[in-house]
This record gives C-alpha cells, sequence and structure tokens, in this order.
C-alpha cells in the first residue's frame, strides 16, 4: 500500500470512528419510515424517541409532521445531516437509503427490520452491498437483527421493548450480539442498583462490530466497566488486539455462547483438543478479559468492577470478615477452589483483631466475629490495614440494630484505599436504605455468599491479568521466513523444528536396508525403526513403529515387516535414537481461521486426548503464558515427579511452544505443527515425532 | 437384642418422633431464663415469641411475670409439660435443665448459648452429656450453637436475628447445618416470591440431625421440597438411607460445603481417587437428591420443585419456546451442557407451530418466535400437547404490552398438566404483577435464562433420580461371609475375587525356580512373573514385575532380577499368563467411616489418577449405578473403541462393580478391595492386580 493510501485509509478510519460516536451518542435522529399508524414500526420508533432531548425528525415521502416532529421527504432535504437515521423500512429499501444517508453526511444508521443475512441469501446480497457502502464512505451501521441500543445519559432509547426507556443511567456499558440478550443484562445492571452508560445489541454485526464498540468505550468517560456478549467471534484476531488495548484502561467481563459446541475437527489432534468455545475464552482471557458463564454473573461482575479495581498484580491476597460462620465457610471455600489466596493475616493483625472479639472465635482469616458487636468496624480496618492484604470481602447479615453496613466499611474504605466489598442478606425493606448508603459511599454490595465469591475472583482475576498483560514484551517484527513447500515428512519436519531450536533425537532417514544398517551402527543403541512414507500420516495405526530395536536381528525383523505395509515407498525407514524416559505432551499450533495463530498444550496419550484436557493461547507467546497453560492442565501433577515419573523441565517446555508460536507467525503458510509426544524430563524435552501441515492453497 | 428390648427401642424412638414435631411445631413454649433485662438474651428471646399464637410463659427463680407472660420458678412448677422449653441460659446450667425438662415431660429444647462442642473439652464434655439426656429419656435437643428456627405456619420464631419474623409463610422447608446459612436461604426463598414451611439451622447437631427432620418433613402436608445445606456429615449411611425413603416423597435439594476439600489419604489410590466432597456428592446424588452449586441456585431449584415435579422417568424431552433467539441459544446450550434432552418437536407440532409464526423463525426446538405476538399462547400450548415433550420452558422478556405471561402459560399447563416454568427479566414494577398471577396458576417464573436452565435441570435430575431409585431392587438380606484374617497377597486377594465371580488370568504361585519353571511349561505363553511378597504392596515400584516373558532365557532373567529384591521371601512369584490388550480401568471399593462402602470406578494409569477421574457410589450397587458411573467418566469415550482401542463389555464391568460391593457388605472386617488395572476388551475384563486389605482390628 502507498504512503497515499494509507494515509487516506487511515482518514477513513478516523470518519468510521467519529461516525461510531455520532451513531451511538447522537445530537440528532431522523427516522426513516416515520408512520402516524400506532401499529407500524415507524410509529413505534417516533414514539420511543420522543422523549429524546435533541432534533428528532422524521422522513416521508408525503407528511409533513408525524406525532408533532416535523417530517422530510428524503435525507437531501433534511435540514442538516443527522447524527443517527433510524430505518423503519422493509429490508429491500434498506440499501439506497443507506447510500442515501451515506451521501447526505449521516454518522451512522440503525435498521430495525430483519430479513438480511438471517434468513438466507437474498438477505445476505443485501447486507453484501450494506457493508460495502459502509466500507467505501465511513456510514456506520447497527444491526440488522437487533432490537437497537439505549444510551441513558443521553436520553436516546433506540430500542421499542417497553420498560428500557425506564433503565437508569449509571457507569456500566453493556455491548451483546444478541438483542435480546443485551436487554437481559441490562434489566439485571438496574436490579443490582447500578445504572448503564450505554447498552447496545449488535445483531448481525454487518458493519459496527464487538470490537468498534469496545475501542470507543475505552475513551468514554461515563463508562467504568463493560460486560460483553458473544455468540461466534468471526474477526478473532481483530477483537483479541483491540481487548488488549481496551482491558488495562477498563474492565472488561464476558460470556461466551456455545459451551456445548463439539469443536471442529482438523488433521492434526491437536486441533481436536481444543473447541472453539474454549479457543474464544482463552483468547479473552489471554487479552484481560474476565470471563464468566451467566448474565447474572456478568451483570453482578461488571457492577463490582465499575466500582473498584485492583491494581495489576501477580496474586492478590484477601482478607475475609464474616458476621456468620457457616456463609463464611462457602465463601472460603468458593475464593479457594477458585485459587484465590486467603491467607493468614500478619501476627500484629491477629492481635489487633483478637482484641476485639470474644475468645473462641477464629481470627486469623477469614475473621468470624460471630454475631457482629461494636467492634466490627474495628475489626474490618485492622484487616484492610494488614500490609499482607490487598482487599477485603465482609459478610453479614442485614441485622440494622447491630450492624450498620456504611459505618462499617467505609473507614476502611477511605483510609485504606483497598478495594472492600459487601455481601449481605435479609429483606429487602431493612437492606435496601444500607446499600444506598454503601454505594455512595463507593463500597459495592451483593447480595449472597457466592455473589461474594464471585466479586472476590473478578476483581482477582482482572488484577492478574492486567498483570500478565503489561509484563507482556512489544511483540516485535516478524520474520517471514522463505516460504516452504510441500510435503513434510517426519524427518523433515523435524528438521524445520530443529532450526527453531527444538531437539529431537539422533536419526537417520535411510532408504534400502544396506543404508538402514549404516545407520543403526552409527547411532546409540537401543534404537526405533519407523516408517518413512509420504503416504502413511499415521505410522503406528499402520504397524509402522518398532521400538527398542537393540540387534540385527531385531533390526532385519522391523525392516521385513515395514516392507510389507502398503506405500510407495516401502524401503523408505527412519532410524532414531531412543529417547530417555520422560513425560509425554502434545504440543501443536494451528492457524485458527478467527483468532490466527494458536498454540496448544496437552498431556500425551489417548486418556489426555479422550479427556480434552489441554490449554490454547494465541502467538505470540511470552514464557508466562505457557506456565499458566501448564497450571492450567488438569493432570498437571504428572509434571512435577509424579509417581515414578521424572520431574519435567518447564523451561524446555516454554521454549518449544514459543518456538511453534513464533514458526506459525513467520510461516503463513503453515496451517499446522504438531509435537506428539515431546517427551520430557529433567534434562529437556525431545520431539519424538513431528508433524507440519501446509495450507491447502500452498 | 430380645424382643422386649426391641420393642423398648422402638417405643422410644416413637417418643422422639413425636416430641420433635413437638419442638419444631410447638403449641406451648417456656423461656428458661426469660429476663426483664433487654440486653439479656432471654429477654431477647421473650420479646421473638411474643406473637406466638400458642402458650408462652417464663422460667425465673424469682419473678412471677416478664413481658405480661406468666413465670414459673421451675419446670416441675409449670401447669403443663410445655413442648418447647427455649434455654436463654449460660452453658453450665444446660445440663440440670435438659434433666429436669426431660423430667417434666417436655418436647424438646433449643439452647441459645455457645460454649460448647465448638469451643473445646470442657464444653464437649457437657454436650455429651446432654446427648446421653436425649437419648436416655427421648428428649429432643436442637443446637447448641445456631440461630434456632422459623415454623411460619405455627408463627413460632424462635430465632433472634431481626426481619425473620417478616419471612413468610409457603412451602419451602430449610434444613441447614449453620444457622447462618438457614437465613441466607430463607432470605433468597423470600425474594423469590415464595414463602418457608419450616427453616431450621442445626447447629452443633448434638440430638436433631438432619436426617430426622428429614424424616419429619416427609410427612409434613405444608412441605413441598426441602433445601439441605451440609457441611460435613458424621453419620452418612443414616442420611442415605433417610434421603431414600424422603426423596420419592418429597423433592431435596442440597448444597454441600466443602469442595476444596484435598480429599483423605488412603493405603489404595482408590482412596486418593475421590474426595470426601465427591463421596458426600455422590452419595446424595444416589439418593435422589439433586445436588447444586450455591445458595441461589438452592433456593431457586427448591422453588421451583416445591411447584412443580416431573414423574420418575429415564430421560426427559424439554420443550423451550423463547420471544428473543439470543437468550434462547444460552438456554439451550446450558440445557445441553447439562446433559438435558432438547429434542425436535414431532412434525405435526412442527406443523402447528409453523403456521402460527413468520416463515423463517426456527420452530423445530427451540421455538424462536422473534418477538411474541398473539399466536405465543397457542405455540406454547401445541408445544406442551406434543407426544414427545415431557416439560415445556418458556422465556420471554417483560413486554406487557404483548405478552401476558399467565394467559400465555396457563392454558396449556392446565391442559396437559405437565411441568411449565417461565423465565423473563424486566422492570420489576412491570413484571412483579405479571409473576404473581402465574404463581396463583401453580407456574413457577424465575428471572434470568440460566435460572430456567437451573429449573430444567432440577426437574429433570430429579426426575430421573426417582426413576432409578424406583428400579432398584429391594437389598435384600447380607451373607455375612466367613470372616478374613490377614494377609493379602496378590494371588489370595485374587482367589478371593475369584469366589465373587472375578476372572483373572491363569496363574501359579511358585516358590523356588523349579515351580516357577513348570508354571512357565504349564501356562499360555507369554507370562507375566511378579514378586509375591507379602511385604512389597508395589510390585512395579520396586521393579518386580517382568512382562512378556516369552522363553526361558527370559524366565531366568526376571527370576535373578526378583532375587536381588530385598524381602523375607525372595524365591516366591506369581507366573501369570498375559492377558489380551484392552483398556485399563480401576475398580475398588472402600468402607468410608461415614458413609459405609462406597465403590469407585476410574480410568487406569496415572494421568486418570493425576485428574482424578473416577466416579463413586454407595454400595450395594444396581446395574444402573455402573452404567451411570461410567458414563460421568470424563475420559468415557476410552470405554467405547477410541483410536485403536477395543470396545469395553460393559456388562463386564458392571460385573466387577457389583461384586466388589457385594464383598465389602458381606465381609465387615475388609477396610478396601482394589483391582488395578482391569484390563476390559470386547470379551470381557480381567483383573492383572488385586489388593485386599483387612481394618487394622481384624
Amino acid at each position: 500500500m502507498s504512503n497515499l493510501s494509507l494515509a487516506a485509509a487511515s482518514a477513513v478510519d478516523d470518519i468510521r470512528r467519529a461516525n461510531l460516536r455520532r451513531l451511538l451518542a447522537p445530537k440528532s435522529i431522523a427516522v426513516v419510515g416515520a408512520s402516524a399508524d400506532p401499529s407500524k414500526a415507524g410509529s413505534q420508533a417516533m414514539k420511543s424517541l420522543s422523549t429524546f432531548p435533541g432534533c428528532l425528525v422524521g422522513v416521508h415521502p408525503r407528511e409533513k409532521e408525524i406525532q408533532g416532529f416535523p417530517c422530510y421527504p428524503d435525507f437531501a432535504s433534511l435540514p442538516e445531516p443527522v447524527d443517527l437515521a433510524v430505518l423503519a423500512i422493509p429490508a429491500q429499501h434498506c440499501v439506497k437509503a443507506a447510500a442515501d444517508a451515506a451521501a447526505r453526511g449521516v454518522g451512522g444508521i440503525f435498521i430495525i427490520s430483519g430479513g438480511f443475512g438471517e434468513t438466507g441469501e437474498a438477505g445476505a446480497a443485501l447486507q453484501a452491498q450494506l457493508a460495502e457502502i459502509c466500507r467505501k464512505t465511513g456510514l456506520r451501521l447497527l444491526g440488522p437483527n437487533t432490537s437497537g441500543f439505549i444510551n441513558p445519559h443521553n436520553a436516546c432509547v433506540a430500542s421499542f421493548v417497553p420498560g428500557v426507556d425506564k433503565l437508569p443511567k449509571g457507569n456500566v456499558a453493556v455491548i451483546a450480539q444478541s438483542g435480546g440478550v443485551n436487554l437481559s443484562i441490562s434489566f439485571l445492571v438496574e436490579r443490582l442498583g447500578a445504572g448503564l452508560s450505554l447498552a447496545v445489541g449488535l445483531g448481525n454485526a454487518v458493519d459496527v462490530g464487538s470490537a468498534d464498540v469496545l475501542e470507543m468505550l475505552a475513551d468514554d468517560p461515563t463508562t467504568a466497566a463493560i460486560a460483553l456478549h458473544l455468540e461466534g467471534v468471526p474477526n478473532g484476531r481483530e477483537l483479541f488486539d483491540t481487548l488488549k488495548r481496551v482491558t488495562p484502561r477498563k474492565p472488561v467481563v464476558a460470556l461466551v455462547a456455545g459451551k456445548a459446541d463439539i469443536g471442529e475437527f482438523a488433521v492434526s489432534h491437536t486441533g481436536n483438543l481444543m473447541g472453539s468455545h474454549q479457543r474464544t475464552v482463552s483468547a479473552l482471557t489471554q487479552a484481560g478479559v474476565v470471563v464468566v458463564g451467566s448474565t447474572e454473573d456478568l451483570a453482578q461482575a461488571a457492577v463490582v468492577l465499575a466500582h473498584q479495581r485492583l491494581a495489576p498484580k501477580e496474586r492478590n491476597a484477601f482478607g475475609l470478615v464474616t458476621g456468620q460462620a457457616g456463609p463464611g465457610l462457602l465463601i472460603v471455600d468458593g475464593l479457594k477452589s477458585a485459587g484465590v489466596d486467603v491467607p493468614e493475616l500478619s501476627p500484629a493483625s491477629i492481635e489487633k483483631v483478637q482484641a476485639l472479639l470474644p475468645p473462641m472465635t477464629f481470627v486469623k482469616n477469614p475473621v468470624d466475629t460471630g454475631r457482629p458487636g461494636p467492634g466490627f468496624p474495628l475489626v474490618v480496618q485492622h484487616v484492610a490495614e494488614d500490609e499482607r492484604i490487598d482487599a477485603v470481602l465482609v459478610f453479614g447479615l442485614s441485622e440494622p440494630a447491630v450492624l450498620d453496613p456504611s459505618a462499617a466499611l467505609k473507614p476502611a474504605f477511605v483510609s485504606t484505599g483497598k478495594p472492600i466489598v459487601f455481601g449481605t442478606l435479609g429483606m429487602a425493606e431493612d437492606l435496601v436504605p444500607a446499600l444506598e448508603d454503601l454505594r455512595r459511599d463507593g463500597v459495592p454490595a451483593v447480595q449472597s455468599p457466592e455473589r461474594l465469591v464471585l466479586s472476590g475472583v473478578a476483581l482477582d482475576t482482572d488484577s492478574r491479568a492486567q498483570w500478565r498483560l503489561a509484563r507482556l514484551s512489544g511483540e516485535g517484527t516478524v520474520n517471514v521466513g522463505q516460504q516452504l513447500v510441500g510435503p513434510f515428512n517426519e524427518d523433515r519436519s523435524k528438521e524445520l523444528l530443529g532450526t527453531y531450536g527444538i531437539d529431537s533425537p539422533g536419526r537417520r532417514l535411510c532408504v534400502g536396508r544396506a543404508a538402514a544398517l549404516e545407520a543403526f551402527q552409527q547411532l546409540r543403541k537401543p534404537v526405533v525403526v519407523k516408517i518413512a512414507a509420504d503416504d502413511v500420516p499415521h505410522k503406528t495405526e499402520v504397524g509402522g513403529v518398532f521400538l527398542d530395536v537393540r540387534d540385527l536381528a531385531g533390526l532385519n525383523e522391523a525392516l521385513d515387516s515395514i516392507a510389507r505395509i502398503p506405500t510407495s515407498t516401502p524401503d523408505r525407514v527412519l532410524v532414531e535414537e531412543m529417547a530417555p524416559l520422560g513425560v509425554e505432551l502434545i504440543v501443536g499450533a494451528v492457524r485458527d481461521s478467527s483468532w490466527g495463530p494458536c498454540v496448544v498444550i496437552g498431556l500425551g496419550g489417548i486418556l489426555a486426548e479422550a479427556v480434552a484436557d489441554s490449554a490454547v493461547r494465541l502467538a505470540p507467546l511470552a514464557e508466562e503464558d505457557v506456565s499458566e497453560m501448564l497450571e492450567s492442565l488438569r493432570g498437571k501433577k504428572l509434571l512435577d515427579g509424579f509417581r515414578n515419573l521424572p520431574r519435567c523441565d518447564r523451561a524446555a517446555i516454554r521454549k518449544v511452544a514459543l518456538a511453534l508460536g513464533r514458526l506459525l507467525i513467520e510461516h503463513p503458510e503453515i496451517s499446522e505443527v504438531e509435537i506428539n509426544p515431546l517427551r520430557v524430563n529433567t534434562e529437556g524435552a525431545l520431539a519424538l515425532d513431528a508433524l507440519v501441515v501446509l495450507a491447502p492453497s500452498t
């Protein structure tokens, strides 16, 4: 691309960004298809928008006024180019309207009607035309096939479901693939006593996608946290890169639909090891997102993170003060199960807390105060002041006579600045006033033991993810290697991996028995003899691998057997030194159509494959990524000298995983690479078998 | 035990049961330690109970009247033996008070004060005395160390936390180990628009435990569902037997604290395969309980099951009708991930539904209506009438203008009698009236997509568990075998298993080289040669196992190596035929100190052990139990001909697992038995190694 066209592209990008802000925070709106007939969408749209404080007009071929608002016959006649045009007209008229809107300088359009990509080929064609108009002109398009958006700060209710106009303004933003989920999350946020800065359903997302809105919200001063709902992710790598820029500025919590997804088929086992849901969750996590499992958790975690955020840190220590032992036990259990630290308080803190409480209460952390008494606020204060503690969770059932949550928590929050979250339950009439006081203090309150656990996990996960992101070195420039052409047999695959610093056992590729014999004499015994035919991808399954060959008799037996396997090159064998014992892993990398190069690590063997015990991350990887991937394996015990296995050299595994990521980045023509098994012991890691698959087009 | 003492014991049991009902649904109450001083517990107790409509009196050495209620100096002076005595006196006075209460014929006592087992030895001694009084007299004791109970139908608020007197009456019962959790769950039930039949916190549970209250509630006409919270379970087998009797009559939902539990150490690998949390969850599930993971899910599932219950069935088919596609996708995803069937509707139903909806909507199941229109009630009706469908879930955001939930769901519920649950979200002001209408119709309403999933899962789990329970044959009488004495080496262990119909490969136990040579000649080659020393429990780890021995040279090599292993019997070896290839499982049984005999099945190999992929059930097992255990293994694919493994004969696995359960029941002196590995292929199952461990006392 020339510098000139680069500059032009950058200018269009600036226009697109500005137009997205105009669309979602409009000062002027036109309703196309505005109607006086109350059964028409155009009438409902005018009605919903009637309280919009900015300029609202209709576009209608004949009417001059609808519901008291002026009407114009077309875009060209509008007195000014409106920020947002709402299209309440049938699908087949939308393309022309979009073109007209773009020509008049409208910022963005929102299409109410369905009948596009979700309905078949004809609709998809319309959608493609809309996309083309947007791409060329910088016009932005929300939808089609969505219930729209609500911007309460702007009093813009561009959504036509009753009740949504009552959603309060606040600092939580919602971005949902689905309009219905957008509203579900928004109602849940309202129920938690919080409000919205923006709530948008993307629908078919022909133009405006989650990455666009995320980028915009990163700069939005009214947004303190973002709740994100995803179904499929067509442009995963773009979303990943966007999120890595957004999450350091605003916490993002996400819910990903499709966990029942079975995963796609791929040539290698690596592909089968990871489903598309796992890929999405892994990529989001890697980009600093807190991933949760339900709309309720999504709303709750976003509301908590909108109040408070922990500074980036490798691990955080939580203090827990509870007025009741039983719920306290559930909370500690939940935190520990999620891997959140609840360490013992410092001796000085324990002494101070002990002085405030009856003997026999448990004070080391959690602090179980028994029924809250007058010393409760000071207990919270001492725990918050403990240098070992990064954040404090407090649980107490509603007892207005003995516990005023604001009086108990605010002093500690104000004096230490550490995040504090209150968990409680009680009759609403008793609770509501107390919780409103707390919210005014900046302390989030959640209603159940498990929601307090969720709050702690969300604060910790967010902080740890940012700590990791901040440590990632810049990705640097990519050395694109010389383009490789196929086919890749095992020997050539290992040779390529060798150039990336990945070791494999000493070996000779031999044609004919004499060559095999010579190789056998040169190599360290015992050896493995394997078929080396390009047309046999799964060597073991055809009986083409002979382990532990120690003498000439064994060698001849192996060569005889291999010679009987049907292949075009029956006399080609690989003679290889037997590797020392160790733990077997499978390490691979695939080029995902959405997320780009991903690295997968799993434990070797068919059980690992059957239980899909694997971890996946997007390349390029940092050392920490691989460490975390290994920690996340259910069978990770095997790496640390389990039973009579050797302890694994984790640095060697890291080196291999990083190299495979780099290989896929530097060689776009490779679609998959797999080392299966990678044998690891205290001495290092050896690729015992390797497979490189080139993309079909190369 | 003589017939006479049996009769006496049964009479005491009857008294205990009657006294428990008197305690928890009293007609008369005495507060011991009643006080005019408002700072005293005895004053708070009188105050909380002041609205009790039955007879309320105080017991005080001097006062004649407190807060307007008559007082008596001691139990003996009471005009009648009250049903419940609330003891608001220090711990050290409670034992005498309990004895006096029992002597006066009081039904039960509830001790407010702490200072018992939870505080150390002196408190534990007091507790033991209380237990002894209860055991001898039939007096019942709630607590100590609990916040008490609430029986709203009886207007009895024997709990002294503000707000609990406002908890409404209803048909959900709560039984919690912890007083604080009891109140947490009760508040959550209230929040869902439901009410309580009884809510009790057991505290130290010296006398009244969960099994007692469960048994009582099974007969309680006001209770429709029971929410159970457990921490530790000291008398697991009693609870298990009770639950098997209770769950067919009333649905029970349970939350078990302690999932971060690490599990106990045991001699065999079997013991390490299952933690105590897993054991509890498995036992409850087997007894027909729906186990959930949070207080919110506990309250929600109990409220749903209190409305409706599916008839016992092997699997249930759910229909889903949704007004919004996005939430519908989350719901189907959740149901499928939980293993709940959402099958395609019958062609006739599809046709009927299609006629009511715009083209292009998805109607096969889920039925996505798009925005609800006038046809919505008929769509629900058609889905409910489909013969393939057992229950219907309906989701729709609150849109009072277009969707009246009661009008949409009630006709289908009334005409088909099938369970129907409504899921929704919206502004409370719009929702509350609509949901109250629905509740009056007997249709539960839940607020979020995931709560609708939970409702479906709870209905299905409950129904399937009852189907399984109903099919279990009576356990019959136990044949106690001749008492076995140790030690058990591999050969003797296999011999014992053989008497239970468990096969193992042909073998000879040999002392000396000549015997081994003779065995080698008689057995089918190749053979395995193993050390057979009672003082070597882990043969492989000392290098005492030689596989694939095919000739005399190999045999001698194996014998030489084994002879060098330090043991008191170096010349004892087991020569055994090599088993054919297959999948390796570990099948064992342990005698749990709480739950009694449990059977464990896991996949073999160290990875399976490292990832703890196992299933556990209490013996005796039914065939269905073993089938479900195998289905629950994460690596279950390995059983069905995965890669180049043979398909496993599941009937053979069932036979082995059932036999191990029977073995532990018939031989109380055995503490553990383990087959590791059990090799299984299409032909059957062979125990390749076996270990029998006797209890230390035998």
